[in-house]
């Protein structure tokens, strides 16, 4: 309503996960207000950045380069592979500081009604790079979600005539997580999949 | 920590109001997945927008030109004036369409303890638009926060000598609301400055 330039810029900032109109009017007046030269950055942030990060041509996760540090790191093994869904979860796993394999990033999870089947989500990529047989084990740590589920089970079908160990991340309840508050499916598989101490 | 020029993206996003670290990670990986020409519109509008949006030189609103145009406007009251803390404050009163004066911005409110006093909230400039005699009412629209009731208060004290109505927006129940679920000071303040019906 101030300018149309205004109007342009909370339209624009509407593109941001999660912001609404409200939002979106709140960020523009405190960038226009309070942080004209830090808008200045973000605005060249978000020019160099669409413009300089494009994914993997191995694991397809975010990078500047061709190929990201990771798949070219020589202190990672070869031999282990975690499946992702997407970069967000690769970064998930770094941060756990207790993952010294390689990646691959699905770029999404097979959703049959939307229209995303295997060939979508880049699977015969994943096919042909677990067909060189460099890989020995590979972890299936797509969401535990429904469809993450059936990502995991379509891959595991995929890879059973190949001389792989497929393994799947842990369910069960969190750390810190007290009984009471779990969903129920949650301890469920928590029960039926305990660990023996002794 | 895909890249240089994510993590400054991420940085970046941080400057928006209310965007901790994981909202940042997750907007940048959302901008550079999904949105990529999308990220540009927003790199651009970020530009325009800071590069040409300024304050009015009369009302202190946001504008494109040197006045704003609810300051040219020929079809609005010159003789009401609104004082506001904020832009954002002027868009949702003109958002009830039950306005026809005009405004003045101050920019903030009086908080002597952040050292936010009279001359920060450009409290000069508004006397000085006061005594040239063109207003007849002065309506404090200042948020009924302390500060705002404390800006309103000053406000009311500075202007005893000129022959100006001041008013004050009324506060009470909002429409809509419970009074089971209204605070109790709110309440109180609705009895205490109830309207005659009959």
């Amino acid at each position: 309503m101030f300018s149309p330039k205004f109007d342009e810029l909370v339209q624009a900032l509407r593109i941001l996960p999660s912001v609404g109109p409200k939002s979106a009017q709140r960020m523009a007046l405190n960038l226009i207000m309070k942080n004209k030269e830090r808008a200045e950055i973000l605005a060249n942030a978000l020019h160099d950045a669409v413009n300089h990060i494009q994914t993997c041509s191995i694991c397809h996760s975010l990078t500047e380069d061709d190929i990201c540090s990771i798949c070219q790191a020589y202190d990672r093994e070869d031999s282990l592979l975690c499946v992702v869904e997407s970069p967000a979860d690769v970064m998930a796993i770094e941060q756990t500081g207790s993952f010294r394999g390689k990646y691959h990033v699905l770029g999404g999870r097979l959703s049959p009604l939307d229209g995303i089947g295997p060939e979508e989500i880049g699977i015969p990529a994943l096919m042909a790079r677990l067909q060189q047989g460099q890989i020995e084990e590979v972890i299936l740590a797509t969401n535990a979600t429904v469809e993450g589920q059936a990502t995991a089970h379509y891959l595991l079908e995929a890879c059973k005539h190949l001389p792989l160990r497929m393994t799947r991340i842990a369910q069960g309840v969190p750390q810190g997580g007290e009984l009471e508050y779990v969903d129920s499916h949650t301890l469920g598989q928590a029960l039926h999949q305990r660990l023996q101490f002794k």
